[in-house]
């Protein structure tokens, strides 16, 4: 019964509990890791990051990776999202680790996260 | 270990698995349901709609009820949502239920569900 109510998915809009878990692809097809969940403006509702998990992928452990959510592009053949990242790109990309002190996720840390990303950091 | 990696809140954002099950109260403080999931904007990435879930209170069952996003206020003390809708107004709120057919969210809907609740339908 809850499954006939939930609406998923519209031409336009996404359910938040859909984009989590969600496989994300590179631009060649290869499977990176899926969408942790993504951290949203309390305010202005609006999501600034989406976090990717590389579920012991390339020995990557469970990182997780915050990226602008701009760089997200749904595919509906492929079911996921399809970011434009190399996997090389990820060796040295932002992330966060049992091992490393959680981020701040204040502007210091996004100028550095979107930076890296060549994304400009659109936020005050 | 998982525990340690998440970042669940900052000042300013809060990850999305964060908000899904949030209790929702009124402003008397009485406890009105939870948030059940929130609809983003794929391509913008704005949250337009929390859907809140009343389980079996008031006899309302489980329905879904729409709201436009920027009427959650986050109390820190209750540790929830406060939202300024009295128990009344539900009777009559776009809602979707096992024995209605599910909104598309387009925008025709969005107006009808951001009139209800007096709120400037923002988007085109």
């Amino acid at each position: 019964m809850a499954e006939t109510l939930a609406v998923e998915e519209t031409n336009r809009l996404i359910a938040s509990d859909r984009v989590e878990g969600t496989t994300v692809y590179n631009r060649a097809g290869e499977k990176l890791g899926s969408v942790k969940n993504f951290m949203v403006d309390k305010r202005s509702g609006k999501a600034d990051y989406a976090v990717l998990q590389f579920g012991g992928l390339f020995g990557l452990g469970s990182d997780h990776y915050p990226i602008p959510w701009d760089m997200l592009i749904y595919d509906t053949d492929l079911g996921g999202y399809v970011v434009d990242i190399d996997k090389s790109r990820l060796e040295n990309a932002p992330r966060y680790t049992a091992e490393h002190a959680e981020p701040a996720y204040d502007h210091v840390y996004g100028r550095q996260v979107y930076g890296y990303w060549g994304v400009p950091y659109p936020f005050i």
